[in-house]
């Protein structure tokens, strides 16, 4: 295991009072062991201790070369993984439990009497993770880089007749081809009314001329994610469309100026979200401004108005307003990974964002 | 909602005492109402109880105009979710809780005392579900003929100088161009060691003379899933792989034998494994005989040797026995989907498991 993020780990453990805890979700196992282990349906349980007794428990279908740092105990699919794991346990001591941990394990342990009082134990481990070291900075920043290039590629592609299925696929080839070892998330692809319905779900809708074009695209690069938006129209853009993207381009600057040491997590999401209301468009940005990002395209830390947490160097997340208008078939969303450093964030998307109307073939 | 369907877990949750539950696993919701709701981090939760009173919690994000046959609660990102879900509880009655539900929404509705006692309440919507309707079975019989045509176009691929990361991609794109939604699992396609290993993850590993080759493959076609085995060998096979070959495939006809109404799931896995140990390689076929499936490739329902469940009519589930000499580079494993029928069942995969020795160009 990595003794310095470990160290990190058991430190806030004792700090609030958690002596025990079990971590279960793969990429906080990869965080700390550097090992992929992926479980599907079986359990996978790394307990810490705060008095060094951590185990690995795991099944025996997994190979069993690993050389991970920690004691390994292994079951087999016909013994109960759980009362395994509890004979570890301090049964009259609080315990921590990962906040993904599926309840037909949860359950399993509480009625075992393995821990006097069940916590959430997540945020401890998702706080270290927030902060990235200089190894996860570098591997972000060029994730980031080659996501520019993938954006650069993709955009012309737009009034090239593909329609959103195909050009999800088109995108998903692109990542495999660059050394990614997937995409972050499905990518979007959306034109017209599909970009400008935030869940819309990618399906046979070509491109038309002066429809608005949403691109939500990111990868996996040596095990560290990349998230971006840019949104480009086909052939023409409306005078209407122009002042919708203007704002949330505005918007967005805004909220890069607000990510800083210092400031709170929130006061991103109301720079963005201020003007955006200042100009009318108040109802129409209809989410959070954005997110943590790491080994997950989606980490803990989000941008949003609740979020009061001091912003800290070392953070990276997404600044990704959007003006959805779906009665008039409108959608802009622009969006950038920054990470935090000692007087504000450094971008790690360094494709333009000024206005692009790709014409027509 | 599908009332006949609703109809047997309500009778169910009665019988049980259970008189509310949460269901949040997206299989599930789709079995119930016929919509795919996929809310990543979000919580969606269908709040069933046996007096009638369900509710479906779910984010603003997603699409508002469904008819799901249940009156919808929406939350937005900045409410507490559980604590919206938690009015609906009665909180002096034990509750049902989803198997799959992640720690962080369970942790936060026992904080809030929404519920006397918390139980694993997915058995009875998995034993629902184990049951396939007329409508379910005809789509699994689809969906693993399919299977077989993708199979029978695989094989002579494995000598045209694919690696195992290649091959996977081509199987992929196999299921897309066949109206498949995706595949059921990440395929394998394991040469020589690779395929002996049975957790090895795929890699850039070729094919050579003698490999014996392990083809597990499924997709998803019209929301159900196939999954299918077959090994074959490149350019000749020798008489130690021909044996082990032989060994499994008679295990497998066992298996099959065993598969009907009245039996217990364990004595599938004990025809195949006792065949097996009779044979001398019993230490070589280290997992279950094979799971349930359905809408997800693997289902509740174990083949394996401590399922004493007896055997119903309308259970669909996988027949795949292997052995895997590690040390000799030899894996083996065949396996067929089989319905249950009134007098033994049918096997819903066609293709040949006769030795099939590819010959090299």
């Amino acid at each position: 295991m990595d003794q310095a993020k470990l160290g990190k780990i058991l430190e806030k453990m004792n700090e609030q009072g958690m002596p025990q805890m079990i971590i279960s979700d793969p990429p906080a196992i990869f965080y700390l062991t550097g090992k992929w282990i992926i479980p599907g349906e079986r359990m996978l349980a790394l307990y810490l201790n705060v008095n060094g007794n951590h185990k690995l428990v795991i099944n025996k279908l997994f190979p069993q070369e690993r050389d991970l740092g920690v004691e390994l105990v292994w079951y087999d699919d016909v013994e109960d993984a759980v009362e395994i794991l509890s004979q570890f346990v301090e049964k009259d001591k609080p315990i921590g439990i990962d906040k993904v941990w599926p309840a037909r394990f949860l359950l399993r342990l509480q009625e075992l009497g393995a821990g006097s009082k069940f916590l959430n134990g997540s945020m401890i481990v998702d706080y270290v993770r927030m902060i990235k070291n200089e190894e996860e900075q570098e591997k972000m920043r060029k994730a980031s880089l080659a996501n520019d290039e993938i954006m650069e590629k993709l955009i012309p592609l737009v009034v090239k007749g593909y329609d959103e299925i195909e050009l999800n696929k088109i995108v998903r080839d692109m990542y495999a081809e660059t050394g990614h070892s997937g995409v972050s998330f499905d990518p979007i692809t959306g034109y017209g009314k599909s970009g400008a319905d935030p869940h819309h779900v990618t399906d046979h809708t070509k491109g038309k001329r002066g429809d608005s074009v949403v691109l939500d695209i990111g990868g996996i690069l040596d095990d560290y994610c990349s998230d971006m938006t840019r949104t480009v129209f086909i052939g023409e853009v409306s005078d209407r469309a122009r002042e919708v993207y203007e704002v949330v381009k505005e918007a967005q600057r805004l909220g890069i100026e607000a990510a800083k040491p210092g400031n709170r997590m929130c006061d991103v999401d109301l720079a963005c979200r201020n003007y955006i209301e200042s100009k009318g468009f108040g109802e129409y940005f209809t989410h959070r401004t954005g997110h943590s990002i790491g080994m997950e395209d989606h980490e803990f830390g989000d941008v949003s108005s609740v979020n009061e947490d001091i912003i800290q160097v070392g953070q990276v997340f997404s600044i990704e307003p959007g003006i959805y208008l779906l009665d008039e078939g409108i959608g802009v969303r622009i969006e950038d990974l920054v990470l935090i450093t000692e007087d504000g964030c450094e971008v790690l998307n360094k494709f333009t964002k000024d206005l692009i109307v790709v014409p027509e073939e």
